[in-house]
């Protein structure tokens, strides 16, 4: 297929397709008006506040353009993704010649007219932004936050064996943390049954204001790094920004070659040849292209006397005065006309067939591809029936059951009835979480050498293990933009590492909601484990439970956040978030055996509501109103708060306890604010409009507050979690200092129960002093922490 | 100098403080009574819940026992940073042999009985995490979250040039983001001012329970990284666990030759040689120590049939049956006895004299070193008098100022007073946040080429800029830690990138104030601009202002959170958080030109109140309790505020209107929670008890009830402030979208005032009509935003 010559016809069509990228592309920063300059260009034309970004635009067009080249030619699905900052005019601008922006947004038409909306509307008030975003045909990768690019084209391949995910690689982006992580990730790339990533390092030598570290380091050394991160580099370099036909020939050649090695890795491995499974067998060695390119390529050469092309000074607007400076508003016609745009469109300002020629048929085209638009793929996942997995609970409370093992058969068998669509990502946690199952029918994936010694390390797996929250996140947004499913399992503290992509993830699933042609995917799954109250051999730094909060902060349609208290209702819960679409579900469970308290049916019924009264937890009388409600949400709180109500039982008879647990934590907020918000109606039914209500939370206590805002009873809401104490201690401990132990619970009850703390003082004196000698107890004989950890729950 | 032999008795005594070492490391792990096993060891002896980890640790002691020889030999300090997870026995260990561990602790002595207690409280509750962390004497950084070591010791080194850090990176930590970007820092080390980093990648193979990236790739591609990276790399590979003398001399000679070349490169760019300032000369070539030993070295070769020694199965604890498995008993006794502690220590369980002569002497000791307890050598800055850079203000609100430009003059004369103990961070955003000023006294960082064209660059500056906020942080904590000052700038929206460090060092600073031995160290200083209201040409991506809610999760003795509304006040805030100590200081400021409110004493005054009423924008009645208060926490908010009390004035004669400003968020919360908070008669003086309260917020408007939670009136408060909407457009019409512009306000004051609804209701609806009109406006004519968005303000 690639022994078709770059003919110069060839090269021609690229380099017109370009010049027709970078006219649309300096159009939509600069012009509001007048977009075929069918009048001389004045000031009036012009936007007023200029707020694109032209530096790595020519670049992308260039890459862009020269990709529709081979996708023609061979056929080959392509993703593209573009990494650099300020990269929207180029790819909007490609999306618009392609003729895929006309076919999704009617208001931007294919002609003159649709041409002088596609530029009023980028960076304008209610337009689009600078960024590659949801609202981008072709884009599974939000440009505004960098770093993420690589990482998201790696999660693309991933089962997608026949498509190549080529992605732009900014200098400036290059030196972030997750980028300079993410070279690595063809160590769990399969050639076999995974496509391709031809990464792109554009180097054009700048950031805002500084030059890039990559671009600067001399190229010897740079090549020994992208050889060193297991990298085949290939350098394309323009040498004088007129060069262009040069510059067209050498990466034409430098693509081709890459292509062929891609094919070359694929065929070989896919055909068997090199031994895949041999632990000897060396990773492939994949491609890289650098092109060095001047910042602002194309642009104007010098401004003011200033040397502008080539330099940070081309980054945002390279003529910044155009409305007030008659020089610049000459600079930035002669600029547009030096792309002869009467030679690129017709009268009516539809691209010219001979240009339009370059774009693929389709679907092939980048801007079209369902790749990019995953819900046009996304299939159900087959998934296991749950009661195959629930445990049985004769009486709550007595069995101790690890949830996590639990999920981990059901997990077990969601990998093998899914064998082509479903991920499991962690960062070297999946054991540590105790979801070891699944190692029972997959492995993780690893193309290194495999030695003797390893365990459930393969070429090919469900299973991605990496030291690196930020490439487990990215990998798995990019899975699931192109329709396929997964679960990130996490420690609950580290999960923080990522607090700042799920924003831009929660961000994305917003605009995405609201755009028609953007089909549903499958919801983002976060399992947070290893949670704050059982950090006893880690201490105080693997303590934080406050990414929930930090999640809350996003739009309420987007997420959901789940607190299962034993092992049924994490099965039930992960059973409904992994048939979910569209949303961030937070789900946080414990590790370690802990009781069970409901059976298959009744967890999956509480599930259904997200919260409920325990009745055979509490000391309720059928149609009177409780004098306490203690609530609970999280597994330990559970535990605390089920054994604070016995406490209460045998101290004090004839109160009358109710026990509410919740699952499903948004059930807390208003229905008016939240999808899944109570109405006051039913909130007031179950929490009493008036009674105290003891709230043990798993979390920082503000949070209920926050849910529970203007709620009737708010002022009878008082609310236990954690407070920042505790660091290497035991779990009793961890609860007891942060006050969400059983006896503060059961002291607090009385405290708010009118009447009880002076009927009940011996009992409350009773219950302060078993406090403190549990504590004592647990601090000179930590090792039978577990023991007192199950202090008289779990015993009879 | 070096040139002394590596004798033989030279490395007996490395060999024997190493066994010495591994000794006391696993007594930490495994025993609670019998430390010197002066009884036969019994299961009673051992701790029945083994939280350490032995993996890392022989390594560890291995570095750490070398670099003893070579600071005795050439009175060389340095700084010892544990990368690896689960460090702890390994740091304790040696800081005990050194005498430091005793003399800080004086409850674990140096005798056999202290012994015991070290022994005894490692990872036990109520002890120490298995991690370097605030109570390990020596180090800077926390051990528990992974990828921060080499960001800390570059920040170490930073103008200490007398400093040599050398940091143990974990293979496991190589594999995240934040130390992969790492390995660029020396582009920003200055070899002539600053001191040198000698990282000893320390590759054994696995992490939790996978092999490694780094130590699996082919040696010959882990050398080109590492040269690509910059680095000379030097192999020390342990052939087999039993060649220790080998190991011994390999790593003793590389050690040697490491040091040598970074000397070398001191001396030729401290004498000028290279022609230091010249643009081509090529970057420093730093060594970097490769070392390859089996993980778990010295401990038990198998257990139970299956290979430890050299596995991920010596990650934990190697021996997990010593309680109930006599054989896995039998098995520690004989790794302790291979230790041969009896030729180690004396009868009263002292460091013998012959292996004790390891240590270096006094501060020199790594565990006893002054730079990883920087307040020891903390001096105040020297801060330019606040009034020479405040703007006049001669009447609150017509003068547009840049609180950012105003701030840069002050910063410029910082730096310039303070030429070795400030710096400014920023990732590539210095400019873009208007701190240019800086660049008239000192320069950016950079040792790559500089061209002709770059400004601001030189080899040594007072300015870290590098496109990752990691990198920022990283440097900075290591730099402040060390004893020194500084200020990190970065766009308001990605510092939640950095979330997870941010914890990480506010719970390292809640644990060192508790310290009597650790000294306060500066503040770590947030400058958060171009915010949320100020994205208008970068849209959704760039919009969060839940930075603040992530922090005030933290214990309050440790955040301090300012909303300065003008340039004074910007001013006056920086002064004070640059003078304080043990905090994290987070202040959001815009950077576009914004009204001027107070004079540089009303700013002064107003500042050290942290909140206060604005008469001059109210309608109060002297005497007389107001009917509304608009109250308001940010720039932004500010002007809609005070803009939104001029609407109302206008249109409701007579109405009495409170104006409050915030600056020092904290305020809210009550004196009992926070140490800024007010008392609740002072909250009801300024808030009253009763009257409505608009509160236009600059971030999530939660947080301000979550703040003033059980405040008298906090049934009257409403608050405004950004929930998610808008994306690219101008910054009136943001604020519009989140309803925190004046006619929304004023309009609630309005519904919230008895009576006025209906009284007014003609108002009400012209405020509507206008507030719909300026949004057409702003929408229709976003080049005209500028003036929309100073509406009325600023006019006359």
């Amino acid at each position: 297929m690639t022994s078709e010559l770059n003919t110069d016809a060839e090269l021609e069509l690229v380099d017109r397709w370009w010049q027709a990228a970078n006219y649309l592309s300096v159009g939509q920063i600069y012009l509001r008006s007048n977009p075929l300059l069918r009048e001389p260009l004045g000031a009036g034309n012009t936007k007023s506040r200029l707020l694109g970004h032209w530096g790595t635009t020519p670049g992308l067009n260039f890459v862009y353009a020269h990709l529709n080249r081979v996708i023609r030619r061979d056929s080959q699905s392509m993703l593209f993704i573009a990494g650099p900052g300020h990269g929207g005019p180029a790819v909007v601008a490609n999306a618009w010649l392609e003729g895929t922006y006309s076919e999704i947004y009617s208001n931007v038409g294919d002609d003159e007219e649709g041409m002088a909306e596609l530029f009023r509307q980028f960076s304008y008030p209610g337009g689009i932004p600078s960024h590659a975003a949801p609202e981008t045909p072709g884009s599974i990768s939000e440009g505004g936050e960098l770093g993420y690019s690589l990482a998201h084209a790696y999660g693309s391949v991933f089962d997608n064996p026949d498509l190549i995910t080529v992605v732009v690689i900014g200098d400036g982006e290059a030196e972030t943390g997750p980028l300079a992580a993410s070279w690595h990730s063809h160590n769990f790339l399969d050639p076999v049954h995974d496509g391709a990533v031809l990464p792109v390092l554009h180097l054009n030598g700048y950031k805002i204001a500084n030059p890039t570290i990559l671009a600067r380091m001399p190229e010897s050394q740079l090549e020994q790094l992208l050889r060193g991160y297991g990298h085949e580099p290939h350098f394309v370099t323009v040498g004088h920004p007129d060069e262009t036909a040069a510059a067209h020939r050498d990466f034409a050649a430098v693509l081709d070659d890459c292509l062929n090695e891609i094919r070359d890795i694929q065929s070989v491995r896919r055909s068997g040849a090199a031994g895949q499974d041999a632990g000897d067998a060396p990773a492939a060695r994949w491609p890289v292209i650098v092109l060095r390119s001047p910042k602002g390529w194309t642009g104007p050469r010098a401004v003011d006397g200033l040397q502008v092309e080539g330099t940070w000074r081309s980054h945002q607007v390279p003529l910044s005065e155009v409305r007030i400076n008659p020089e610049h508003l000459a600079q930035l016609g002669e600029w547009l006309e030096s792309y002869r745009p009467g030679e690129l469109f017709d009268d009516a300002g539809r691209l010219r067939p001979d240009v339009a020629a370059n774009a693929p048929a389709g679907d092939l085209r980048m801007s079209s591809t369902p790749y990019a638009n995953g819900g046009v793929l996304l299939r159900d996942l087959r998934l296991p029936a749950y009661r195959d997995h629930a445990v049985e609970v004769a009486r709550p409370g007595v069995e101790r059951v690890s949830a996590m093992i639990t999920l981990g058969s059901w997990l077990r068998d969601v990998i093998s009835r899914n064998p082509e669509t479903f991920r499991l990502f962690g960062p070297d946690e999946t054991a540590s979480n105790r979801l070891q199952d699944v190692y029972a029918v997959t492995d993780k994936v690893w193309q290194y050498r495999i030695e003797e010694v390893d365990e459930h390390l393969a070429r090919a797996g469900r299973v991605m293990e990496v030291l690196s929250e930020h490439l487990c996140q990215g990998w798995l947004e990019g899975y699931l933009l192109t329709g396929r499913h997964g679960v990130f399992s996490c420690y609950e503290a580290f999960i923080h590492i990522v607090d700042s992509m799920f924003n831009q993830h929660a961000k994305w699933l917003k605009v995405h909601r609201r755009l028609a042609w953007r089909r549903p995917v499958a919801s983002l799954n976060y399992l947070l484990s290893s949670h704050v109250w059982q950090q006893d051999h880690n201490g105080f730094s693997h303590q934080d439970p406050g990414f929930i909060d930090h999640a809350v902060n996003k739009k309420a349609e987007v997420i959901r956040v789940y607190l299962p208290p034993d092992a049924n209702t994490l099965l039930s819960v992960m059973e409904h978030c992994l048939a979910s679409r569209d949303y961030v579900n937070i789900v946080v469970s414990g590790k370690q055996p802990s009781p069970t308290w409901l059976g298959p049916a009744e967890a999956a019924h509480h599930c259904r509501r997200g919260l409920g009264i325990w009745e055979f937890a509490g000391s309720e009388v059928p149609g009177e109103e409780p004098d306490v409600v203690l609530a609970c949400a999280g597994d330990v709180p559970t535990v605390e708060t089920v054994a604070a109500a016995e406490l209460l039982k045998a101290g004090v008879p004839g109160l009358k306890i109710r026990v509410v647990n919740v699952v499903d934590l948004m059930r807390l907020q208003d229905a008016s604010e939240h999808p899944h918000g109570l109405t006051s109606r039913d909130f007031d039914g179950i929490f009493t409009a008036d009674k105290p209500i003891i709230f043990a939370y798993h979390g920082y206590p503000s949070l209920i507050h926050r849910l529970a805002y203007r709620r009737t009873n708010q002022d009878g809401l008082h609310v236990r979690g954690y407070k920042e104490e505790g660091t290497t201690t035991t779990a009793f401990d961890m609860a007891m200092l942060n006050g969400i132990d059983r006896f503060q619970l059961a002291i607090d009850a009385i405290d708010r129960v009118p009447g009880l703390a002076e009927k009940h003082s011996l009992l409350r004196q009773t219950l302060q002093d078993s406090r403190i000698s549990a504590h004592n107890q647990t601090r000179d004989h930590g090792e039978d922490s577990k023991e007192i950890s199950g202090w008289t729950l779990g015993r009879n």
